[in-house]
């Protein structure tokens, strides 16, 4: 049967990748890599930066193919990811065609493939269409959330309590989320704490192309903090031409967790 | 000035060490370890294990030391707690005052330092007490959210969604938390999903000792999964004299992601 390994390889510092990416790395028949479509150029590089790195075995290929666009005519924003994700399935099945039956192909997911990344998703997909069954295997990756954690050195949680995991587009429209004092807001293009009432409620730790070279940190009371992070995010956007972000959200109510020292 | 390097190891599977984790070791003067205190055996031994494995350093030194035992004559749990913490600080102060002034000293923590691990607050304290200062830097590890999802090969969020990640006695004493579909559930010693009211309205995907030799998962709607989970769980235990484990449930509302077939 054919495997699919779907590799985590972290937030875009190579140095994220653990002993088991390399070795399951090093197992494949293949590693299928996003040739175009990819409009972070960097990130595309970073793919195959960790390839030449860390595959030493001369047999695992690159087969290289190209990401289909998401239809600007479809008018639905469901749909047209649906569609988008049925023509990479199509695209995979593709590939997987291609090689052996008992083939060992990797895809390599940014973070943790289990972090909104549509990978396995996809992958299911393609397992309904595809002639043959296939195995798919995830490694973990190091995800942004730790990457924001590590480089503040701050713990995700007060003691013994929980804390959600959310999108911007959540906290713009449905505010800070009940029953928690610590969120974790990803994939949000838009500052969406500055939309959030009583910003001296909260503390906030923000960091931006965390674990690559042009990582950015900015913690502080909300209120003091706004600005400042606003500021920097639309010129480092505007330098680089594009930017991850991802921050942590505390609200006062618990007690403050004092700000571990670090290093330069 | 001193340095401590928090560095997460990954959830018992050796191969969960980064890279970076990898070249942290190895920079170390001295990387303190616990010798007794850790009830569970197999885990102190773990943390030798890596040293072994990953240490090619010949001047790192490894620096055994005894955790205090927590004071059972101490009738509230927090100050037992806060009593045991303010224990090991003081621990650290002595090991890093024997230390030169420019030492880099390794703590090594189970998954990542920043989910539901006392380390940092506890250096926190220490930085409080000590004489002189000292910096922290924390290197990320895999977790064991990460670990069960890729064990499962599931993403741990529905498209766009929020999770929440909690505690047993959270859920226990709180209910499923309001406001999101999914949790994962940590800190777990009594199976508290056999709380929850309508279990047939949710899925769940459990795993034990994940990333080590002896690792267990199961998956399937909560209602016909409970009897097993409990079962299997008593007897691992039982046999191991020891278990961790973590969960994710899912309410059913949203669409059931469909279970990806797992490698053998
Ligand atoms: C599509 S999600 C993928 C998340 C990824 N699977 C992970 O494990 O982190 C992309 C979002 O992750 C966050 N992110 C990923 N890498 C990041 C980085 N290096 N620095 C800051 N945020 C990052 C941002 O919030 C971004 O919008
Ligand atoms: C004190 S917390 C530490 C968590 C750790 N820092 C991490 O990143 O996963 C211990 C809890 O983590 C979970 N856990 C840690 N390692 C695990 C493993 N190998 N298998 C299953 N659960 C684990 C269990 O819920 C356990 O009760």
């Amino acid at each position: 049967m054919r495997r699919v390994v779907v590799i985590g390889i972290g937030t875009g510092n190579p140095q994220h990748m653990t002993v088991q990416a390399i070795d399951a790395l090093n197992r494949l028949d293949a590693v299928f890599i996003p040739r175009k479509g990819e409009s972070k150029a960097d990130l595309a590089e970073l793919r195959r930066e960790i390839c030449r790195r860390f595959i030493s075995n001369s047999a695992t290929r690159l087969v290289e193919f190209d990401l289909p666009a998401r239809d600007p005519h479809e008018p639905t924003y469901g749909k047209r990811v649906t569609d988008w994700h049925e023509g990479i399935a199509d695209i995979y099945c593709n590939l997987l065609s291609n090689e052996g039956e008992d083939a060992v192909i990797g895809l390599l997911v940014w973070g943790d493939p289990a972090l909104y990344d549509s990978t396995l998703r996809i992958l299911d997909n393609a397992a309904a269409k595809f002639d043959f069954p296939f195995e798919t295997k995830v490694i973990p990756g190091i995800t942004s959330v730790q990457a924001l954690a590590a480089s503040h050195a701050i713990p995700l949680n007060d003691i013994g309590a929980p804390f959600v995991v959310t999108t911007g587009r959540r906290l713009r429209e449905g505010g800070f989320p009940v029953g928690v004092d610590t969120a974790l807001v990803m994939l949000d293009g838009e500052c969406s704490f500055t939309t959030l009432k009583d910003a001296t409620h909260y503390d906030i730790w923000w960091g931006a192309y965390l674990g690559m070279e042009n990582e950015i940190t900015l913690a502080g009371p909300l209120d003091r903090m706004t600005s400042a992070i606003v500021t920097k995010r639309q010129q480092a956007r505007a330098r680089h031409g594009w930017i991850m972000d991802i921050y942590l959200l505390r609200r006062h109510r618990a007690p403050r967790v004092p700000e571990a020292q670090r290093m330069p």
